[in-house]
């Protein structure tokens, strides 16, 4: 496949870390005065602020961006704070020793393997609490977030957040990933049960980032809808380039142990249909992430190449 | 000490448990009936529906009947609700091998105990994370939650819940406790030290419950600030008779291990001062938080009784 155009994603992707990872420091600053006990600050800075690639809030910023310019961009930065917090958060607790058992995270020891187990189990209680917490806004005096965001929006995209990352969204799809890894439940999971399983565990988080930042950027009910709809696309292709990188990445790249999904048994599209049929796939969820941008014309290409890049992700 | 009379505190108790037992179990149908994988949701009604004295409800539900009456406690059943989830996952992660590793509570197998490890660190994050979103109301079509609370409450409901119970909050409390006991520090805590980790831990909670019975029944602002004054004065009540129950209690009645704080090296008041300097702190508190309820009148009898009950626990 020839190399396609990814600069605006790579300089879109580099802007909302710059941004998000400011707002999180900040945040992490403001918990550590308000009396955080310096071990589990430590234990969450080292699981938010030791790298990854934003990929949530550059979807939340870029969407904002998208609808609602700079101000919404503002507006929506804490949205994509909180979603960075709850991300981290569900990355500390898959690590543990109990779940998943990973050592090296970004090429970085996992918060239970540089602290230990409980301050890890913490760490993650305290980063998913944080995270709603900074959705909200605080409701004291001192109040840190973006004043732009009106209380029912806030109220409304904490709903969100908690259906996508809650029983029925992400958590349960760790859960139906840990049933089939340490169960070996079901005992031939076909198409539909993985991508009922991804569909939950990835998808629905990154389908909310992109709709999240254009219900702050109080985009019109068509343009939530559309960039749901994105959300969903690309989370799917996102889920999809990342199983293909399991079996044909390389662990220098990749910044973690390669192979190991599918020598865990884990649930994934290439473990029941193989690495063509997985390829077809990605190609129409990227078509498709594409084709839900199309009302919003060239101001949509960091969104776009955002999904094409998903056929070529090396990391 | 005498005998008092609790009859108004037994009767509210039963009726708060009734009333969000009842919510809980629709709210946990709902998560069924939106896909949570149905070992998780075993492990969740494990943990939320297996009993309990629901005191956070309780002040929850007692407090808005005060100041607004039947309507408040219909609007404020969620917000009972909402704790009563956040508790139950405080308690599942607390009981785990790598935290306090308990095995009994309330006279029943734990979580981890009864299913595995990986299921009730999940269980417990599905618990944190139901907890917000039963507070913030569901936001799509098929909305459960009392309609009554106006999305600025919520907001304001969310922040407040995750600052109670975040890394400044309950967890930061848990931190500190298992800092004392897992690696002795510090190596000799001062009834200062107690007194925070308690106010964090246990605390935060308890007077956030009271607050929010007055928040959600629209209380004037001197009747929120009454409400938190009481909530924490009996917060610090109901710690210091937990930790009396430590080492005068008797295992068929608290129904969990007793000894187990002071064998273990906790941090608890009666550690560093004495039974009877914290007997007198009780008595203390318990003057406080009657006290913060005078405004009221007779109509504050079942909270004054629930203060006054802190003095003869048993369980």
């Amino acid at each position: 496949m020839a190399a396609t155009e990814h600069s605006l994603f790579a300089a879109g992707l580099a802007r909302s870390a710059a941004e998000v990872e400011a707002r999180l420091a900040l945040h992490l600053d403001r918990a550590g005065a308000a009396g955080t006990p310096p071990r589990l600050l430590a234990a969450m800075r080292h699981a938010v602020l030791a790298g990854g690639k934003r990929f949530r809030p550059f979807l939340v910023l870029e969407m904002a961006r998208l609808l609602g310019g700079r101000e919404a961009v503002a507006d929506a930065i804490d949205v994509a704070a909180a979603l960075e917090c709850l991300h981290a958060y569900s990355l500390v607790h898959d690590d543990l020793p109990a779940m998943d058992n990973d050592e090296l995270r970004r090429g970085q020891p996992t918060v239970w393997k540089a602290f230990d187990e409980w301050t890890a189990i913490l760490a993650g209680d305290a980063l998913l609490t944080l995270a709603f917490e900074i959705l909200a806004g605080n409701a004291s005096s001192g109040n840190v977030s973006a004043p732009g965001l009106p209380p029912a929006i806030r109220a409304n995209l904490v709903a969100r957040l908690a259906a996508a990352a809650g029983p029925a969204g992400m958590v349960g799809g760790q859960m139906l990933d840990l049933e089939a890894e340490k169960l070996g439940e079901p005992a031939s999971p076909d198409e539909q049960h993985v991508r009922r399983l991804q569909g939950m565990k990835t998808g629905a988080l990154i389908a909310f980032a992109a709709e999240a930042g254009a219900i702050a950027a109080a985009g019109s009910s068509e343009a939530v809808v559309a960039a749901r709809t994105y959300g969903e696309a690309i989370g799917l292709a996102f889920q999809i380039s990342d199983d293909l990188l399991d079996v044909t990445g390389d662990v220098a790249t990749v910044g973690k142990a390669v192979g190991k999904d599918l020598a865990l048994g884990k649930a994934t599209l290439v473990a029941v249909a193989g690495v063509e049929t997985a390829r077809a796939h990605l190609a129409a969820a990227v078509d498709k992430a594409i084709a839900a941008l199309a009302p919003f014309g060239d101001a949509a290409d960091p969104l776009r190449q955002a999904a094409l890049f998903q056929l070529e992700r090396e990391h």
